[in-house]
């Protein structure tokens, strides 16, 4: 949080993504604890990759999903922090540090800040809170303004960030689509949103896992997770 | 903020955006106030409408912009209100409850809760953080699936609200394209942006006024606003 909204030293990947300094500090800060406390454990984080990926338990790690929000002074970026056992999530953790909020999930408890929560009850897609990353069509008539918006800046956003899911697992929002997700932007929602009594699929309906192709549906409800699985079908 | 994450009681206008008793209630207190204390302004909010458009002082408030965020407990909605004089906003006011924080402009004075701030550096496009409401590419090859989806779920949502022009007066994103806005979305961002040394007109470059079409382009610098305005004319 020292760095949020502060002055940012930024390095380009080659992907050109953003990436901040404390983007690398939060990452090795966790990495080093790891390595102190849990020697034998396999980690997988963003910033520098996956070591022991064989072991039973490994930990998978975002230090700051949503680098453009936290770029840009916007409060949603977020934590995330995974526990695989033989390659399943047994443990999920979102932190929203510029909200001061933690969301954790363990087989059937799932919390914000420690109090307990679950996903809404809705089982009609019709009337479901639906976060769709990146997907709104273009206002008609202005595409080809927009379109050309879309191909400058250094920098443009979206997106929801893991924030969307959480805000599910809290009974907020019925159901987040998302694409093009690393394994250590999804694995760390799984045991989260099933804690809380959601489901959580790729867009095929099959388990999240460290081979998915980055494609994630959350749900509240298997109505509503098989409505959508019609769609992305 | 009683209302925020909590039962709300929803009901639904004629365009279909979610209405929350806590719009309603907002509203009415405001203007509960300005007929006690100034009787004799006129008053142009969501809810309620237009009266004395005619006067020399006319207030314009959004009670909550951004509902759709606040019924889905995402913290990025805000309250808007501007003051006009003789049609052009004097005063611009951008509150962001869940995050408590306030936003002010007026003259040469931008503030967040009271503390000076002040637009961007930035003049090339091609560097800008650029904020561009509901604008993304789909993605290739998904473009049938993500269709379906945008046809589909009650509450929608791909925009930042208010809150990506406060952030821009304070300094950490450098454009915002917007369109589709209310007077009282866009009135109230007047001010504040001036006040922060920043430029925000009409996708022609012209001033708003209770009159525009609802297209806004806000920029840190008079060179990305340029730019942008090449595009968007």
């Amino acid at each position: 949080m020292g760095y949020f909204r502060g002055t940012l030293g930024i390095e380009v990947k080659a992907d050109l993504s953003p990436v901040t300094v404390a983007d690398k500090a939060v990452e090795a800060f966790v990495r080093a604890r790891l390595a102190q406390d849990f020697p034998n454990d396999g980690v997988f984080g963003e910033e520098e990759g996956a070591s022991g990926l064989d072991r039973d338990r490994v930990w998978v790690l975002d230090p700051i999903d949503g680098t453009r929000s936290f770029l840009s002074g916007y409060p949603t970026f977020g934590f995330l922090l995974a526990i695989l056992e033989q390659g399943k999530p047994k443990i999920g953790v979102v932190g929203i540090p510029a909200m001061n909020e933690v969301y954790t999930g363990l087989g059937q408890a799932a919390a914000l800040n420690g109090a307990p929560i679950q996903v809404s009850t809705q089982t009609a897609l019709s009337d479901a809170i639906l976060y769709i990353h990146e997907a709104e069509h273009m206002r008609a008539g202005d595409e080809a303004v927009l379109e050309k918006l879309t191909q400058t800046g250094a920098t443009r956003r979206f997106a929801y960030d893991c924030y969307a899911h959480a805000l599910l697992a809290a009974g907020h929002i019925d159901a987040v689509v998302d694409y093009n997700l690393q394994p250590y932007d999804y694995l760390p929602l799984c045991a989260l949103i099933e804690a809380a009594g959601g489901v959580i699929t790729d867009w095929q309906g099959l388990p999240l896992t460290l081979q998915s192709d980055g494609r994630v549906i959350s749900a509240a409800t298997p109505a509503l997770h098989a409505e959508l699985l019609e769609i992305t079908r």
